[in-house]
């Protein structure tokens, strides 16, 4: 059998994607319903194909966090069907009324939320995220290529096929799925930008930043996640302790962790002592400023360190003179990913959350809490740090976009042009009847 | 003096856009309101240096059209100045509270709109453009890099001097205007990607897609204006005639006039024969495809016409068999900006909506409506045809991102991680009290 071209797929998906924006909430909801009816059906093949990924990660000595991740038990694989269940339960982010004007009498003018149409994502090595990304697109009307980490590739072919068989059983059009295989199908995909609407990118920073170089398609990820906590001067101490730890440490590796802190120059010397105890109980090393190394012992922080995203047991400290350097701190260092202050002084936080230019702005609590399933989306196909469309963690109405419907009985721009006809602009409270 | 390097310019914009987005509206009214006050005391010498340029162009031979767009007479300016007026009467775009989510008891989550930060806006020769841009961007709480005509330079020159002091006079932060002279200057702000967020280009085709092919910085404008007018089999003909003829003739070189009309097959003869003589009255040529070809004398279509914008008085004039075959062509040839449907059959319109791909998708209404003023918007920085962030006419709310604002008592990730605490996930019904 010939291998399609990612070309042609791309035509597929495209093709698919404008049938499936006319195919109504019930039959994509029977959808989803059926397609865990097929993962439940086939969980023991499902779960011998990923064995054979498994085998072939630890022959080629695979490390052992990405063994994990490659790993679908039965508790990831009933969370990603539990997933899917509470999906079904959201309500339909296509099809929504924004905004309703009459421009004239019997000239209505509706602004409807859509599907986007085609996306392209690349997300790593967890089979669980294949799952959790089909579903979100489907629900939300889109077309969608996925291209999943090579460790899982059999595995994913196993769930495109089910997603496939799945869907289409229930009425979704053919061809709104499409897989992809190796790393050139990526730099193919890229250049699809007539059939292609959106591309998510999910990995490393370098790899993110490598798509976004690559590709005239519009790319929704994160760059980098440098996040701060800004301890002011009138925080509450006790509450700047627990946030600062929680933030760094309560899990490192991820984007949302702390990366620098930023204390102001009034705090008392007790507390900043008190820190670096509550960080060594957690294993968590310190670079700090020159006015921070003259408190406590620490490694020297350089220029450079600002600009880190460690992903590690370190965090960088730095003391500031007022809440406007921690600021200009933020936005010249940091990556509009998550910052937060720590005060009582609710003026400061005003400032510190109208100024620092962020995807998510806190006051008194960590950064951690910036993801999908915290804010309470269901699930997030990823966290954006772009300022346009989508910003911070992004779940089905990041998925959607909209369009103009206007709705007429032979009206010209002629007549208003002439002075024979005139706007009332006046707003509506309906929704768009088609 | 040394000119200040783009470099510098953008730094300055962007170090001006955190402050400004914390001024309040009714600074930024203020400030406009100040700008027509300096505007209306210096109209003399502003058409004085208008001149100027003006007899440049005269020595050089500039087209007419051109030169009457370049000329800032008393007219175009009142026109101006009730623009900013209309404006300063709009509500405020920053500061609303799109969701509000209590995630847990005294931890809320508040979706809030901000400005975007640093717009580029590269404009065609109408000084009057520059006053409308400079507004938007002002009241929107936006800092600007702008870039008009070189036709217009001295004019636009003047008028950058006028907003800056009038502005800076009543509170806004100093540099949050920036005017680029040159070519080269485009070419540099497209390098800035640090300090500038979005792009906005506004001109030719040509050039919209020579910006989009040479930054990474997102870009919203429009790459064509291929609309299209499709007669169903069940539409009023008589509205079909008006509304063929308004959408491409009423103003033929605009980006939201017709190029193509799609006629379903079961259409009288008679109407078709109508419909030459009513576009012949007002000057428009036919390119017709064979079967067209065959019931009125016209030139002849190739596949080139589908893809044409001809901002021209021809139409080309394509028969199809059904609904489904007129959504297919304007989805593949068309440029996702209007398209109408004539029809009196709610259920082939609803269909055509849902599936057609467009920022504007009509039922029996010109295509010429889609303009920010038709829409009510006030004024309108371009029209997107991208379908990310903003769509169709953008105004105000095209101009604004917003950021995830969430407001807590000391609460850490750990506590739900461990079992400790749980999301409540309601939804609020208030705003955002920071």
């Amino acid at each position: 059998m010939n291998k399609i071209s990612i070309k042609d797929k791309s035509k597929m998906a495209s093709q698919a994607a404008f049938k499936l924006s006319a195919i109504d909430i019930e039959t994509r909801n029977r959808a989803l319903q059926n397609i865990i009816k097929h993962l439940k059906e086939n969980t023991e093949q499902l779960q011998k194909i990923n064995q054979k990924d498994l085998e072939y990660a630890q022959n080629n000595h695979l490390a052992l966090p990405l063994f994990k991740r490659l790993k679908l038990d039965d508790q990831k694989l009933n969370d990603a069907v539990d997933g899917i269940k509470q999906l079904i339960q959201l309500p339909d982010p296509v099809g929504v009324t924004q905004m309703a004007t009459e421009l004239d009498k019997g000239l209505e003018l509706f602004r409807v939320t859509c599907p986007i149409g085609v996306i392209g994502v690349i997300f790593e090595s967890r089979p669980d995220a294949f799952i959790q990304i089909a579903s979100l697109c489907l629900k939300s009307g889109n077309a969608v290529l996925l291209k999943g980490g090579h460790e899982a590739q059999n595995t994913n072919q196993f769930l495109f096929q089910v997603f496939k068989e799945a869907s289409e059983e229930s009425g979704i059009p053919s061809g709104w799925i499409q897989i992809l295989e190796t790393r050139d199908d990526v730099d193919e995909m890229l250049k699809q930008r007539d059939d292609i609407d959106l591309i998510i990118p999910r990995g490393s920073n370098q790899f993110v930043q490598y798509i976004m170089d690559h590709t005239s398609i519009p790319v929704m990820g994160h760059s980098e996640g440098i996040c701060h906590v800004y301890i002011d001067k009138d925080a509450d101490l006790e509450k700047a302790l627990r946030i600062a730890v929680d933030s760094k440490a309560q899990s490192v590796s991820v984007c949302n962790a702390a990366e620098t802190f930023l204390l102001h120059r009034d705090l008392p010397v007790s507390f900043i002592k008190s820190l670096k105890e509550a960080l060594k109980k957690v294993n968590i090393s310190i670079r700090g400023d020159e006015q921070i190394s003259k408190i406590i012992s620490c490694d020297h922080a350089t220029k450079e360190d600002w600009r880190t995203e460690y992903l590690d047991r370190i965090v960088s400290i730095k003391m500031v003179n007022n809440v406007d350097e921690a600021i200009w701190h933020i936005n010249h260092y940091g990556s509009k990913h998550t910052d937060t202050i720590v005060t009582e002084n609710n003026e400061t936080a005003h400032k510190f959350l109208l100024e620092v230019d962020s995807a998510g702005v806190y006051q008194n609590a960590s950064t951690r809490f910036a993801d999908g399933y915290r804010y309470g989306f269901g699930a997030e196909v990823g966290i954006s740090t772009g300022k346009l469309h989508a910003r911070g963690p992004v779940g089905l109405e990041g998925l959607v976009t909209y369009k103009y419907k206007l709705i007429g009985h032979g009206q010209i721009v002629a007549d208003y042009a002439n002075g024979k006809a005139h706007f009332t602009h006046q707003s509506l409270n309906k929704n768009c009847p088609l």
